[in-house]
């Protein structure tokens, strides 16, 4: 079976540093295989978060109640994937203003395990890459990772590729290197993963422990 | 094959909040019918790191500079597991100092990508507990996930659990939950890594793809 | 002089939490004489930065070259205010979208050191709110310090509150107490720092210490 | 009076970068008029924190329970200085082990709100260098800026210095003048702060702003 990843690139750039390690992450994807696609975020319409969970958990389920933008097309590429890469360019020392939109916003699929009993996310598999001219990548990744892994997704060893010096992508061959086999190494895993368990997260785990006195979950 | 899942305990008590989700961990890890051993690194001397390969890259390898110390039996262990869990107290939204003193003497196994063209930890899988009474649980997280995944660990869905407030243990059986999930998560994924690549990072792949340009890594 | 103090709300809820706290914030402000003002950030159409500054650095200069929004408004209070608290809910260990997209605008100030040789938001002080349920505040707030320092502003003794617990706002009275000294302590600093230097940043320090070698910046 | 800027170099090299940029700092501190002195952190015995305060909070404060190791002479510096300026090198997108045990052991420092009513390094000011090859400089300063405005100090603007690249400090002359500027500003801030108020934390604070409700802290 095809693994289909699907890459974000978070930057107003479509051919920067961002653009272009997120090219190499395609191409290292493709080798393996992959059915790739690339968004860009700054070309579609994400509205913020408006955290309608905080008053009813319940409500916070994919499509989302915030209507009027892009977002359901995003989700269901995102449903159809086996991994996607997340490339930001790194605003100060975090993923852009865009990108930042679409992980709130990604929250629906988290929130199904309260709403469904199941994320849609879980077992997926996430890859991240940050460009900036200076500092601040591994702040922006360390976020990404925490995250990401919430929802669900598994990340391969060194899913992670970053630009963080003044010199141009082409002189800096090793962090090219490194985005390729992001590309390379969330594919992999991905077909690893489809003889995964069926869930990732088992609710009834301490039951099945024999741990009776804390089985009941609060 | 019997997966083997090797557990820090990075705290002082070996009772304590970090001690018991730990526990809860391995009953997770064992329920997948992992070995597991717990270290309690309190228990051991480990002396710092002291940044050797600063001055030679090629000095910094398995099984390290430093001399006179307990941390050559904790390497031993390390190169046998097929997964580890790193359970943290949260000292100052961060990790215990045994516990940062662990994670930097393991640079040895990173930087033999330079000194032997393989890193001993690629392909093995990870996760993380942090407890504490109060804030900074994803700070610690989210700076071990980045190390470790850096290091070459994979690192399952959901392979985290933290304790944040100033209930007890006991009265928060999520995050039990959660902890049991983390060894199994990591028992799960160790035995579908063993089907993996032999190796996670191509050093080949820019000439693979073709890519002639960038193909000569600086 | 009076002490101007504005606060963001980067909460899409204007009785939430993040609200609630940020309430306390303008109390301990107004109780030192401060002058104050609230700005609901969800209120306002704030675009994201298009990072202008990667291809001219010239380029990214108050008022931004970003037209057509309302960032012209909040630039202008910036400037005026002594003192900034920013309040936002935790949506993924990270501020809200809106509340990213206020800091990225931000760079024009920053930036001016370059365009202008001085920094608009140099030796103004900023305190920090975060507020959500469980996990993160601290990932938030580390993130906010170093890009509000970065900027110039500084960072007062316990600038920070936050909420981490699913218990009531109201019931967790000592984060009352210091969202309010957040207030206290921003207004109280800006008053000292009224009779600080003219540039907390001496771009001739290297040749004023003696260091002629060093003297000529790349 | 003179201010007192105290200098902790994490690193175990004594003429390596971290080292390097922060005889940078000395010099800015120097410059403007203070004493200095630095403590090598890989010269003294520093033994890990034991967590003792999860057990009894009013064990927790100085000179410390830990006994026979050399950290009670940098306490007493501590107590005496104005100013800090912490030094480490990058391990791990982090401190070093021994600063990290420093980082630790000021906990008594802290706990002293609670022990005595009053923390000794409230209303001090701090500084913070990061230097390494490559990425995590923000990451450390993050980290270490929320810990140490946690522990009472105040944070000058621009009070960051690094090194993030395999170019010489020698070249990076920017990064130099940021070291230099940190010693001025941590110097600066701490002349102001020599007016500031009695205690930048007001217990007693939700009283006075009349809020009777909220007032009785739990």
């Amino acid at each position: 079976m095809e693994i289909y990843v699907l890459a974000f690139n978070g930057s107003p750039r479509k051919d920067g540093n961002t653009a272009k390690l997120l090219d190499y992450a395609i191409k290292g994807a493709k080798y393996e295989g992959a059915r790739t696609k690339i968004i860009h975020l700054y070309d579609y319409n994400i509205k913020p978060c408006t955290g309608c969970l905080c008053e009813d958990i319940m409500k916070c389920k994919y499509p989302c109640t915030v209507e009027d933008d892009d977002m359901k097309q995003i989700y269901d590429e995102i449903i159809k994937a086996h991994a996607i890469i997340i490339a930001t360019p790194i605003y100060w020392y975090n993923v852009s203003g865009p990108t930042k939109n679409l992980i709130d916003r990604m929250t629906v699929f988290e929130n199904m395990i309260y709403t469904d009993g199941k994320c849609p996310t879980e077992g997926k598999v996430a890859g991240v890459i940050a460009a900036g001219n200076d500092s601040g990548c591994i702040a922006v990744i360390s976020n990404l990772y925490a995250t990401l892994n919430s929802m669900g997704f598994a990340i391969p060893p060194w899913a992670l590729a970053y630009k963080n010096t003044m010199r141009l992508i082409e002189e800096e061959k090793n962090r090219i290197l490194d985005a390729a086999n992001v590309g390379r190494a969330v594919t992999t895993m991905a077909k690893l993963l489809k003889n995964g368990p069926d869930y990732w997260f088992d609710s009834k785990l301490i039951t099945k422990i024999g741990d009776k006195e804390n089985a009941k979950i609060s």
